[in-house]
């Protein structure tokens, strides 16, 4: 007589396609020593611009590389060209169907176009998008987003899970804050709603206000090392 | 002896669910008689804040009701309360899991909320987002997209879809233009190369520039009726 044996198999904290391969990236940035920045806003919140600046100023000291994600076209990939610096661009419209996001899969596919061993710190120019790019993990150390002061003070409130999912929250466009009737006490009370004692920084990218501070925080955690973010 | 007879069904122009539940709303929307503006655009460019001037305006000529989509709150709906309008609210995150956009499922379950009967003009106020969006449509007669100066001249090149998908775009925040290094003449050849000739109005919902003007256009529109949007 036989016995049937039913083996049960218990599944615990398997990885989601896009988290496994969120894993794999997150190898591949640690064996090189890569600290990763995810980097998030709407649409001309000035992450660019940003970066331009931050270009400038630590280019010397940091090896930056930059992956761009865009629906179509290498406009910011071109701007950036002049610091001849290890940029890969991803196009989420050809070979994607025009998503609204960068996943780990898209990122894994921009990879092969980086000299990951000589580049210190990473910066991945998410898609201009307040929802969905929030809801992949793509392998980062940390999640930045920018956000400008345009949008209003009630951006946090209305977009929760991008506010809640960063560590650091850059309000960029402060040269317009005089033209403006936006509240900025309100913004910080609706992001410690969202997002209790989340960092911030005040900054332009236009007039260089603030933007040294943020490379401070860049260069400190970049120093720091590759430390993988729980979330 | 018998014989098997096969019949082939020719499958032509079929609607995908969406398009079938866009075409129900339709229906509903032509018994009623009702003009249905679908209006997009990044976080924070100002679509409330110009539904409120059009409220002023055209308040007690046309009967205006609004969808307001968004992730979460009902911040938008309750800037409009003071108008006593029909509002129905569509949160895309309790009941669809966060959606970036509407579709014409969402809305919907949001008609239920509105008499159709006694409206005139209805605008659907979608999420901010400058992609999604622009690949479902709802049952809408028209699209017009608001764009906010701040977001920068190349946004219709990045942004394709969306740009394309419009019949008006409205052109806001005007009054900051002096105060910006943004090039108005280049916006108008990247709107001009990705849907040429697209009407566009220049407008400052602050300031009330243009509103009349935008006034002017919906209130003909409505009048001409509900044409169905041929895309």
């Amino acid at each position: 007589m036989s016995s049937t044996v039913t083996k049960t198999v218990v599944v615990e904290g398997v990885l989601d396609a896009n988290d496994a391969l969120a894993q794999a990236n997150r190898e591949k940035f640690d064996r090189a020593g890569n600290f990763v920045i995810n980097m998030m806003s709407s649409p001309g919140a000035g992450k660019t611009t940003l970066l331009e600046r931050t270009l400038e100023r630590l280019g010397d000291r940091i090896r930056i590389g930059v992956m761009e994600g865009d629906v179509q076209t290498t406009l910011d990939a071109d701007r950036l060209e002049r610091f001849n610096i290890p940029i890969a661009q991803v196009n989420t419209d050809p070979g994607f169907g025009g998503e609204c996001h960068l996943d780990a899969n898209m990122v894994r596919y921009g990879l092969p176009g980086l000299p990951l061993d000589d580049i210190d710190v990473l910066i991945i120019e998410n898609v201009g998008n307040l929802v969905c790019p929030a809801e992949f993990k793509v392998g980062e150390d940390s999640r930045v987003m920018v956000f400008s002061v345009t949008e209003g003070e009630d951006k946090p409130l209305k977009y929760p899970l991008m506010f809640r999912s960063v560590e650091l929250v850059l309000i960029n466009k402060s040269d317009l804050l005089p033209h403006l009737e936006v509240d900025l006490d309100a913004l910080n009370r609706n992001l410690d709603a969202v997002n209790p004692g989340v960092e911030r920084i005040l900054l332009s990218a236009r007039t260089g206000e603030g933007v040294d501070e943020w490379c401070s925080w860049l260069e400190s955690h970049a120093r720091s090392g590759a430390v993988p973010l729980v979330k």
